[in-house]
């Protein structure tokens, strides 16, 4: 009895698993991607799919739970030690193309959860990069006469800018990393103070 | 017989008037917006509609036409001699919220319209951006080491982020283009040149 109850339980697991993985593959392609197609994707019946989620909602929630976790993963494994300058170059290297894998996705999530939400699931980065923009300003390196929200915002609209450049063919992607942080490295800099030239950005 | 058939022209005409207005406000507060709601504002039935627009598609067209001209009119009164910098911080002045107001119109086009007839829409505006642009790298005020299609889409990324920090409560409306500014002139710099002080950018 315990045995056959175990082995539901873990097929249970697997289900999930294999639709939360599809939901962010479908929702990444596709926003607009419907559970169906989802449930297809996962190898898993419509009937199953909402015996585990009670709504979209909370398949777009669980995929931007699990897309989100993996991107922080890959951000902890940056060193954001030293020159906060070379810290936020390796920051864009890293993670520039997380955020455009992650824009569709996000689409979805913002037709389908409440703001608070989706500022609540992206609290892991954001905090990564507050943390090194405070340390950049308490150095005297990037600007105190804008708040740090701002700053966190322009980063993350000049990733995106670079992601629509990419696909609308403007910009070749081994581009993207280097014009990300020439431009935001520029913006961070204090008034008065000189651009960090190329060289000392990598 | 002519008199009638040009009541009936000028007929026709209110009703494609009232229909791409009725548009462009129900399609900017909501990019779903249905046709029926569209004819609904408009003062017209949708048979009516359907005899003057064969799609949504036509529809999303006039109205982003309409919006884009009214923003190109706004921009045109803006005077861009002088000083380049100090050029852009009145075009961000005057533009900031023409931008905030077409998010949601740009949405609905982005679902109907190919990616070429929506930049087609923007070549007005992008084009006089870009003259400004190329005009401050000639005066060695602005950048010379990134493209000058990746400085507009940086200006428009940044004004667009503004749009975002205002909903959500972050960024009072009234700083919206101080901010903007700050940050665009910074990011626009040529390396090893100071960002200019907020004095001298208004």
């Amino acid at each position: 009895m315990s045995t056959r109850s175990n082995a539901k339980r873990a097929d249970a697991l697997r289900s999930i698993d294999a639709i939360v993985q599809a939901a962010v593959d479908c929702l990444g392609r596709n926003p607009e991607a419907s559970l169906s197609e989802i449930a297809r994707a996962a190898g898993v019946g419509r009937v199953t799919l909402y015996a585990h989620f009670a709504s979209r909602a909370e398949v777009v929630d669980a995929a931007m739970t699990l897309a989100i976790g993996k991107g922080n993963q890959a951000l902890e494994a940056v060193d954001l030690a030293g020159d906060p300058r070379l810290a936020l170059a390796r920051l864009v290297e890293a993670s520039w193309h997380l955020v455009d894998q992650a824009r569709a996705l996000l689409v979805a999530a913002q037709k389908e959860l409440p703001p608070g939400r989706i500022r609540e699931l992206h609290s892991g980065p954001a905090a990564r990069v507050e943390t090194l923009i405070a340390r950049g300003r308490a150095e005297g390196v990037f600007r105190t006469d804008l708040p740090i929200p701002w700053l966190v915002n322009v980063l993350h609209s000049v990733m995106h800018s670079a992601a629509d450049e990419i696909r609308s063919g403007n910009l070749a992607p081994d581009r993207a990393a280097a014009y990300i942080t020439a431009t935001v490295l520029a913006a961070f800099t204090p008034p008065g103070r000189p651009v960090p030239e190329p060289s000392t950005q990598t």
